[in-house]
């Protein structure tokens, strides 16, 4: 590809010598000769001048007697330019005859189930979907239009998913969610679980991350939202559309998050809880109150993220404070002796 | 269903029209004409009168001017109208040709086995046991009457299970214990893992939750217990009977709980730690000391719950307290060098 | 095995009647006659006393009157009795008819391929490794010799693993990693992730732990290292040389561990941390900053492990100190008051 082919892709204005060839797209700390690069961070700067890259994205002209290529995002370029060099190969659609289908199945054209794919009744797969092997699909399932589904992954019944979902390998969608309660003998009930789960459009979700369905009624993630592995998401959540939950986020059950939530590593939320649109919870953070909308806070119970990096910022000092605090107790004492004395 | 056959079902007492037609149950926010719902927390009590519900179950009397239905548990009532208006459908029993099973399988009456269950030697499974598509059931195991294995799940060697258990997609039953000793280069040595998982009667363990094999001896899961997803077991546990794990739990090697020990979302637990009947320990928190009997506690190192409560309110004004002693020492000093030089 | 073989085998220096039958090693609490036990800490010697074992192994000679075997570590002596009397039993190496090979898949001698297990094209599998029933592993991986693959293990196209390579059931490796970038509209750009995973010799995985392939080059485990269940490890990670990373840790993306690096259960790491060789973090805690060669830390932000042991004790004090302060402010303003008016 040429560099002003590149430039024309990721939609950015070129200055330089357009005719050179590019053969890949690498980060500012690989790049070689033949490669674009992007920078995306002041601090990355000084890594450009040591480079080999025959050209870079940035945000803003810069000085540099290389090509380069100005854009809003050069990260966006970035993800487009990866897409460009190293296009994902999809698996030549097939049925294998390996594979288990149920009754009533339905399958959209070009679509690929694995040996070792196990698909109940009344089951709709969309066109162009790929069912990697081992996949389990329970009965009643709609699948959407090129979705894929990574090995080992299980939908319990009547799971939807929509059009360009990922689920990574072990994920699972639409177990029983967590709820009992005791009889009079303190042996836990099992209340049955009867709703369901659906994942909208554009949904992508992590590896080994269980979504419960709805005790009655649904288990939502809207479209757009990313979810990272090993999360856990209770029964009767809904997750708006367009959040980013980072890996081992656990949201306890009826949550409801609204759209642009971002949920760092680890955090943790209590049962109805509610967090507005584009709020943000710091990793390791937890909390059992609802979060404001456009917010940012982190600790546990979570605070604003402000009040929050001040505080730890003293805890290694409360020896130091407590000590203070007998040391000042004893001073006041000794005067108010002399006080009281005189 | 008449409304009078609800209220026997569930074992309470009827005031008002027994002759009444009831559809299904549902909770207060969702139940329409038609439908019985239910109240068990007073903050509810609001929402009832906006409520289309044909009827109610109280725990006591209320002022109402729908049918009623008094009883003890109110949600007890509707975990039993859950499962007799939504009775859950049982595979037809039957072996899948497509299974793999080894030498000296011994199957009850009315056992399910999926397509692409893999099973080793010296394997029993009792009585209408249901091993769903993908589960992988090692040497030696034996699986009790009425047991349901979602897919994907995993049984190394020698797990035992009881009659009921549940085990939810991808868990994973007796792996290795996590157990190395250094040799002499700093290289792991790993200790052979020789002993089992046993799982009593009535457990329940939620996706992708792993409990390891004991060392020497066994990890053991007592009757009743309830676990969430994503648990972490560590060997040589021993879990009392009917105890909640909530989602993400952690722990680790040799810890012993009672029974009725309720552990909240991602809390952890060092090694050996006791934890006694009826002990609770809020969600994200930890400990590395024993905990005893009945009590409930907080943070990390966890502290009784009160204690960790009142804390936690005061940490955001740690810069405040710190500002004030720094202020406090300033004024003393300046009295002391008064009084000094009076 | 008589006692004098049993102290060959572990390389200890024998005191007392070597001639004695030993039938089996076993913990303190569990020895009875005709086993050898073992004794690694202080306080399990009082155990000693009343134990029924025949034999004991110890650091430094003590006053017992049953035979001891000295050696440098007991503990890695116990690890090696136990692999002398409970062997491991692999299974007789076949290729199971119904497995699904894929084009130009190399086998060494002695491999293993259970039923329902799922290769695909231009995989190349060592000697004598073990594939256990539905194990799943994506085109142009590597596997080396006498590596074990239990069940539902997912490995992603590209991923190597070296020998004797240990993966417990459940574990994915290889997912894309966590990568997303913002267009215009709020939407996430999926960044394709075109990476591997590289997990080197005597590397342990455990059940249903997650490891994401690199964005553009590798995420690396590197050799000796041993890994717990549902631990997470993003894309682009580097895990230096024989590391212990206990269950449910979460290692953000492009993060470079040392060598002989502890981390406790829980522990967390944001993106870009570097942590030195043989340091060590605490349970549950977690880092946004590097940490130091052979350090200990601990809490969120971690510190220095010392400095977070003592003012965790003085969190539940925080009560008292905030009365303290508002007492002497009253106190000194009286005082303040008192001058001021003399």
């Amino acid at each position: 590809m040429k560099l002003e082919q590149v430039a024309a892709l990721v939609g950015g204005s070129l200055s330089g010598d357009g005719s050179i060839e590019i053969s890949d797209v690498r980060g500012i700390e690989d790049a070689g000769e033949g490669h674009v690069t992007f920078v995306s961070k002041k601090k990355f700067f000084p890594l450009l001048a040591e480079s080999k890259a025959s050209a870079v994205i940035v945000e803003r002209e810069i000085d540099t007697n290389i090509p380069q290529i100005v854009m809003a995002s050069p990260m966006l370029a970035f993800a487009k330019l990866l897409n460009a060099f190293h296009p994902e190969t999809k698996p030549k659609p097939h049925i294998d005859s390996r594979a288990a289908l149920g009754q009533n199945v339905t399958l959209g054209t070009d679509v690929t189930i694995s040996p070792f794919v196990c698909i109940g009744d009344n089951v709709s797969i969309g066109q162009g979907a790929v069912l990697h092997p081992g996949v389990v699909v329970g009965p009643g399932c709609r699948i959407g239009d090129e979705a894929v589904l990574h090995p080992n992954v299980t939908l319990y019944r009547n799971t939807i998913l929509g059009n360009r979902v990922i689920l990574h390998a072990g994920a699972v969608i639409g177990a029983d969610g967590f709820g009992y309660t005791p009889d009079e003998t303190g042996y836990h009930v099992k209340i049955p679980q009867i709703g369901q789960v659906v994942i909208e459009d554009d949904v992508e979700i992590g590896a080994n991350t269980c979504i419960d369905r709805g005790t009655v009624g649904n288990t939502t993630v809207k479209q757009g939202t990313k979810i990272d592995n090993l999360v856990q998401i209770a029964h009767n959540c809904t997750i708006g559309e367009h959040s980013i939950l980072v890996s081992q986020v656990g949201i306890s059950g009826s949550c409801i998050l609204g759209h642009h939530v971002v949920l760092g590593g680890q955090a943790g939320l209590a049962d109805h809880v509610k967090v507005g649109d584009q709020a943000m919870l710091a990793a390791q953070s937890g909390t059992f109150r609802d979060v404001e909308s456009k917010s940012a806070q982190g600790g546990y119970p979570s605070v604003p993220i402000m009040t929050w990096r001040k505080y730890v910022t003293l805890l290694p000092k409360l020896p130091e404070m407590s000590r203070k605090i007998r040391d000042l107790e004893a001073r006041l004492k000794a005067i108010e002796k002399m006080e009281s004395d005189s």
